[in-house]
């Protein structure tokens, strides 16, 4: 790089931190010290060496860039300002209620592909996209801007490994070392030597820098891509760089400069330079785009009436079923594959299959990142282990992510192996995202059908499926719409609505058998879509049936389907009456554990006549 | 160690193998292979090195083992047995239902701490017992057998940094590193340099051994403690080792043997040796006992009418106030005490602080393991960041740990920070955790009170608190009993009754205000006990306003406290109707969050209205 681009970018970093002054001084709130550190990075990467078409965001081959330390949002908007996205101006709107430039990065904004905020993410998600690229044969890199307080997250150590074993030379992480955290120095401060050591242990080319050195930094970006290996660059810089009272100051983390401040401080800040227009920015390379057409439809199922399959193993059927014919559709799972089944996906599509190892944090980021990329993510796992990555899932509700969950082996129905493998707050937890689809189904046609739905709509799904075998009971051509539920068994008379779902369904079926041989009547619905839930479906059954409802679920009491069913449909005058497990699970056949814990056929029974 | 004794634990090992093989053959599942490869590990620790009272798993000085691969549960029970603890015949009962030896450990066994079963928890758990016993100055060690495939977790990794920098050599870690995963080698395989170089980049003392040499585990377990580091040991192993049809062979995860094949096995397995009684395990140093009896009664709260104080500081100024008299209380933080006020507490009692920098899950497992040695610990963070240790607290569950859980930063009532920093969906978590207790206060007398109450109480406590300042509203005298609620607006001919907490007690109370103006009555509940709930109470409200309550949380509408309320009083012919987020949050000010989102005075205002 030449001597006037140095200065140029020199001139734009000082920019890039008066901009992120002035917006937090506005705002009265945010981490101005926080953008101060990352000021010559920023610069470096964004006018003068990331290839880019800075008027289209969203343009399949440019540089991605991940700002996982989400705090210094107001440098990350300045740069998209300074390249020409949107006005300079309106960077005093930072924070603004009604403003998308709010206070962490979200996708409401072109150029932000997930959000971030919730420290130790970014670096996953850069690795899926980075995955994505190379699926795709598109020569963009990712870059990933982490600070040095949020790599003491595990998973961001996830992340490192996996990108170098999958050698992801294609995705950069930057650390900017400014040695403060939010409450007192960060473990290591400015030893960042501990941090390139750990770097080259997980199978990272490092490279450590002064951060402030623009010459060092643009000497070592013209170096990415000439390894095999994912490129670290550790960036020793200083919180509030530049400005002398700021600069490797304590307590100054998260505060914004008053008016008298921060005049100071940008009069402390010189010399400052606006990037030319459009030149400055390399433009990606033309190539082609990857075919992310979502297919017309997909083949059918095939399951004959009699046969005994579990959903979780239709899940894996379904996944290469629709994988035929859906070229967006991947595949990620945590060491479980023989399990969940999606070692079937893997067998027929190695390639779109990545195997995360037990690490389920990054697994579910990862995915993020293939759904960022026009992707469709499928992750597999046990339901349990999903609590595992619950705040990675909560930020893909943020980013509106489409991202698509499978959990296996819910509930106590697994039997021997005990509670620790037990998924029994997954549909609580899952319910509890923002925009989330959450689905349950009984047998294998449901199961497939709503695997198909899954691919087909945008957003976070999530597929509970269960461990034992269960009955075909549907026909290959029904549908199940996303928000629909399924009358099983509907009289007149009928003393009461029984809702299950799940491995649950079949024992309010025998219920329903049993009570019919005395004379008493229920009705049967299977709630296969928890959320959205049927529930004029519910209610207009319920009202037939003395206003009353019993939910059977293989579930916590909190949270699940009771409580959903509850939560709709109570205001409309229904008595929900809730079986789930009530205490801790023990290891024990299946049939021992629901009859113990109540939801099985004659719990269900017993309630019923309990009703009066 | 002499010749005779390391013959002695070759036959230990492989009576410890036959029993693994023989409970899973009788118990038809299991995972003998992963128990085949630690038995030699698993006999030179519990038959020649580690320091316990066998009759006494409990007693304070005893060395501490914590089997994080979980799944290896039979070995741990037969060696618990083979030390005489209990009779060997009774591990045919492994899985079985109404037997404590489940498919996982659980506590419900006197000589387990800790659940496992959910890979990557152990070394955390470990760390935190190691800080006890340093903090209790005691000189047990705590051993930790962790596999390879689990090490991949980003948790072990934030554990394995978190004992460097603390320089906890009383923290033994073992890696049987027996190359095979559940469903292929693990990435690194027999590789085991890699593993090597990692924990030596976070800061351990590593050895690296072939873990069937008994010789070698012996010689390198002498070693222990005689370095500031703490110690990892690299074991190479084979999965199904000493049996030729299993050993190192793919496939075999999670698979019991046959009787034919087990008999098979079994005839390879020679030398069997069955240890000495009593003498050949070393007995524990007496030292004396620490302090760890709950105080009498706390000190006052004195907050003064008018006073305006943010629940998360009342939480700070409660630890100090119990810390003053209650010994067993330690504090743990993820580098956010300057905003949870946890720093109130490390200020006054720096020994009993644990700041765990930004690393969520291991500071939650480590807070486990400080309840496990008989502390009372309480973790803080942003509520919202606690879902990174979703599955730790899960675990935590089922281990009946004693955890005080504060999150703080609840809700859209942070204002500006946005989305990624708002606790929205920490009630429906919490709630579904097993015998779990949810509190969520609205003023800081409250606040302190629900504090205390945490103490006082074995299990899983969750405060929520809020960051804004609110008035105080109760006097210092008032009680707050775990599971009750305050009636503050009640009249006769009421319309409604509406349910609040927290931040939406004051909008609820407001609405009463504004309602009165215009001749309408309302009961007014603070539901400060969310888990569990005051049913009673409001049930007999609502029975008083014609059966009809309004919930009104800073919490999506999943899983919080309408859920629970609709979920407990519908059955009883009461009609719930939620207030709650509906949508994705955003950044702006408290009070056009709350306006936009439909929780203030106004929304309940209109909402009482329409009920015509």
């Amino acid at each position: 790089m030449i001597d006037t681009d140095i200065e140029l970018l020199k001139g734009i970093a000082n920019q890039l931190r008066i901009h992120s002054i002035n917006a937090t001084t506005a705002a009265g709130s945010g981490h101005p010290t926080s953008c101060l550190s990352a000021a010559d990075v920023m610069a470096a990467l964004f006018f003068g060496h990331m290839r880019y078409d800075a008027k289209n965001p969203h343009y399949y081959n440019n540089d991605r860039f991940i700002l996982s330390k989400g705090h210094a949002a107001p440098i990350l908007y300045a740069a998209w300002a300074e390249a020409g996205l949107f006005p300079i101006e309106d960077l005093l709107k930072l924070r603004k209620y009604g403003s998308d430039l709010e206070g962490h990065p979200t996708p409401r904004l072109p150029f932000v592909d997930v959000a971030t905020g919730s420290l130790g993410q970014g670096l996953s998600v850069g690795a899926g996209m980075a995955l994505a690229a190379r699926l795709d044969k598109l020569d963009y890199n990712t870059y990933v801007l982490l600070g040095d307080g949020e790599i003491a997250e595990g998973s961001e150590w996830e992340a490192a490994s996996l990108a170098g074993i999958y050698k992801l030379n294609n995705l950069i992480a930057v650390v900017d070392a400014n040695r403060l955290g939010q409450s007192q120095a960060t473990a290591f401060g400015h030893d960042i030597g501990v941090y390139a050591k750990r770097f080259d242990a997980f199978g990272w080319r490092v490279e450590s820098i002064d951060g402030h050195d623009i010459e060092e930094i643009a000497e070592v970006l013209s170096g990415v891509g000439l390894d095999d290996k994912p490129l670290v660059i550790i960036a020793k810089t200083y919180k509030g760089a530049g400005v002398s009272f700021l600069q490797d100051q304590e307590s100054w983390h998260g505060k914004p400069l008053n008016k008298d401040e921060a005049a100071r401080a940008i009069a402390e800040l010189q010399p400052t330079t606006r990037p030319a227009a459009g030149a400055a920015i390399p433009a990606p390379n033309q190539l082609p785009a990857p075919n992310n057409a979502a297919p017309a439809g997909y083949p059918p199922v095939s399951y004959k009436p009699g046969d005994s399959v579990a959903t979780r193993e239709a899940f894996g059927n379904a996944l290469v079923r629709i994988g035929e014919v859906d070229e967006r559709v991947v595949a990620l799972d945590g060491d479980t594959k023989n399990s969940t089944y999606s070692e079937k996906f893997m067998k027929k599509f190695p390639a779109r299959f990545t195997e995360c190892f037990i690490a389920e944090q990054n697994m579910v980021s990862v995915a993020v990142g293939f759904g960022a990329r026009a992707k469709v993510p499928f992750v597999s796992t046990f339901a349990c282990f999903f609590t595992r990555a619950y705040d990675q899932i909560r930020v893909a509700g943020i980013s509106q992510s489409n991202l698509k969950l499978a959990g296996s082996h819910a509930g106590i129905s697994i039997g021997e192996d005990g509670p620790s493998q037990m998924g029994l707050e997954d549909l609580a937890m899952m319910r509890a995202i923002a925009g989330s689809t959450v689905l349950y189904p009984a047998d294998a046609v449901s199961a497939e059908k709503l695997v198909e739905q899954m691919a087909l709509v945008k957003g976070i799904c999530y597929l509970r499926t269960s461990r034992p075998k269960t009955p075909v009971i549907y026909k290959n051509d029904e549908s199940f719409p996303i928000g629909g539920a399924k009358m099983l068994r509907q009289g007149a008379g009928d003393k009461a609505t029984v809702v299950a779902a799940g491995v649950t369904l079949y024992e309010a079926l025998k219920a329903a058998d049993a009570l019919k041989n005395e004379g008493i009547g229920i009705t049967v619905i299977d709630a296969y879509s928890i959320k959205p839930l049927a529930k004029d479906i519910i209610r207009t059954a319920a009202q037939k049936t003395n206003n009353t409802v019993i939910t059977v679920e293989d579930h916590y009491a909190e949270g699940g389907l009771g409580d959903a069913v509850a939560g709709e449909l109570s205001a409309a005058g229904i008595k929900i009456h809730k079986l789930a497990v009530m205490s801790l699970p023990r290891s024990g056949k299946v049939e021992e554990l629901l009859e113990h814990f109540g939801i099985d056929a004659a719990a269900i029974v017993k309630k019923i006549k309990s009703l009066g």
